[in-house]
């Protein structure tokens, strides 16, 4: 516990800070040449169970880019083997899960998790990053939110039509309902134990959640993200709340909850702003694909984001998505720069 | 020529109908055996440079669905092999082009194109089709707009980042303006072929504008739909205008023409009809993965589109994006009953 909150903490609760903080979702990652050099010899999951490891890719993006957070290197999908899924990577295939929970036994067969037992390799990971890093830099813990998990458990991998995650919130319902419910358990309990490990602040990853109707969203989706961020209140720690495709979807995932809406490249940023309201901070919201723009063409977007911000308290400077693979490093400390010069 | 215009071209014009029109983007496709019977022994691209076939296959699902109209069957990528592009379809891959455009050298090559003689064979299928259909069915044309084609041009196929295709646009603007202008001229002329062919009413398909910032797709992509759009004026058939992931770029789209806009599930169909306002007509849009649901879930869900349409005149009931390969062509029909049932 730091005696003054970090900038990214303060901006997070809404409060003014000296210059707008900034990180990058995937900052700890494969654009990395010395993130690279560590996959060489270690599988993603490899490093999630290493806390050393973990910690010391965590704090790669610091030292290059100086960046105002160092969140946990990790994967949403962390939670789904203590509950009996068989998940793997598959070379450059993304994540594939042998098991997929379609129906209400595969549900019920889920495993309760403790999750200081069986997720401690990040809890011990965010620990050694909180006591290497000073207090300015705030050490971000996260999850995916139960729908985006769900959305992996349920297909047996990343989807792009999501047709057997739909087939189940349409046909049946309560398994599917019983499926969020389980896992909101784990996320929330994971999120706590992220946070009494150091974690200043966390994200819910609901990156896919831009797949689905409004209506279903509110119906079916939102109440479990909601009760995952209502079981963090009492932590004290604010919460961001990130989806993309969310043009339809912003009133609806605010009312959910978060201290701040993540929000991607496809809204402006001030529209995105006034629809969550002024009493949310807002995260975001650059193309990651920005960063393959000419130097030039990169500042005028990165300014333009700003001025969208207005200068307004509760802004936190990030992109509209994760870093792409072959992002150039310069580029991105090029805007870490940029945020600095143009809010101080 | 008909005397009294086709329920579908009388409700894309925003004029009332006895029953809400109803046809399915890729109607004419991989869930039907018939369609995957003649698929066993030809090609995609042989299908389409076979008029006969074409025709054929563009009539299977209005023999089996009873549908309002009749999509010609052809594919938004047919324009580039004319153009110089050397398109292919690897098995179960999708498109290739082994010489994508990324250079203002590459744009400078493109060469023009003799519609009527390139691409022929679409042109001769609708007269087929035209010829063969009662009038109260109306024919189909279809073309991808300048961006959603250059997407593909760019990236060498289909893009989950649009990585290059940003690249140009962010990079070079110029060059990318260059090559949308070259599509523009090519799919405005196609179009035109088409409706001088028997086309009743065209579909201007830009499936992936929804990966763009509000401000881009205004600056540097609607003025090339825009283009394309008004110069199918003159020839007096309506223009239905499509996107997904639009939530934020609906009033844009409006604004560069179309009679129709065609919105994907992820904006209610009431919200999205008040938003390019009532002066046009809209099209949609039914979650695709709807079609997997059980019976009763699938009819509520129809059911819910209808009422969002309120009943009012100028809606065009269809999916939010194409039919799924694996749909039953059962419940595909079951839409078309239900859609009839309840607007009679």
């Amino acid at each position: 516990v730091t005696a003054v909150a970090a900038p990214l903490v303060r901006a997070a609760r809404g409060e003014p800070v000296d210059t707008t903080p900034v990180w990058f979702m995937r900052q700890a990652g494969r654009y990395l040449p010395e993130y690279r050099a560590i996959r060489e010899r270690l599988g993603l999951l490899e490093i999630c169970a290493r806390p050393e490891v973990a910690a010391e890719v965590t704090l790669q993006p610091v030292r290059r880019l100086g960046v105002d957070g160092a969140i946990i290197f990790a994967d949403i999908l962390l939670p789904l083997p203590p509950m009996g899924l068989d998940l793997g990577f598959a070379k450059g295939e993304g994540p594939v899960i042998a098991n997929p929970v379609r129906t209400a036994a595969a549900v019920a067969a889920l495993r309760d998790v403790d999750v200081e037992s069986a997720l401690g390799p990040t809890l011990e990971a965010i620990r050694l990053v909180r006591a290497e890093l000073p207090p300015e830099v705030a050490v971000i813990g996260f999850a995916g939110a139960p729908f985006t998990i769900a959305s992996y458990a349920v297909e047996g991998g990343a989807a792009r039509h999501f047709l057997e995650t739909k087939r189940l919130m349409y046909g049946a319902p309560d398994v599917f309902r019983a499926l969020l419910e389980r896992l909101a358990g784990v996320v929330a309990a994971f999120l706590a134990a992220q946070v009494r490990a150091g974690a200043d602040v966390v994200q819910l990853f609901d990156s896919w959640v831009g797949a689905l109707t409004p209506d279903d969203y509110a119906r079916c989706v939102a109440p479990f993200t909601a009760r995952v961020i209502a079981a963090l209140a009492p932590l004290g720690v604010p919460v961001i709340h990130f989806g993309t495709g969310t043009g339809a979807l912003l009133e609806p995932m605010a009312a959910a909850g978060g201290d701040v809406i993540g929000v991607d490249w496809r809204l402006p940023l001030d529209e995105a702003w006034r629809r969550v309201g002024s009493a949310r901070a807002v995260q975001g919201n650059l193309d990651p694909v920005a960063l393959f723009a000419p130097r030039g063409e990169l500042l005028r977007r990165v300014d333009d984001v700003l001025a969208r911000a207005g200068g307004r308290a509760g802004h936190i400077f990030n992109l509209g998505h994760g870093l792409l693979p072959a992002t150039p490093p310069d580029m991105v400390r090029l805007v870490v720069d940029r945020v600095r010069e143009r809010t101080r």
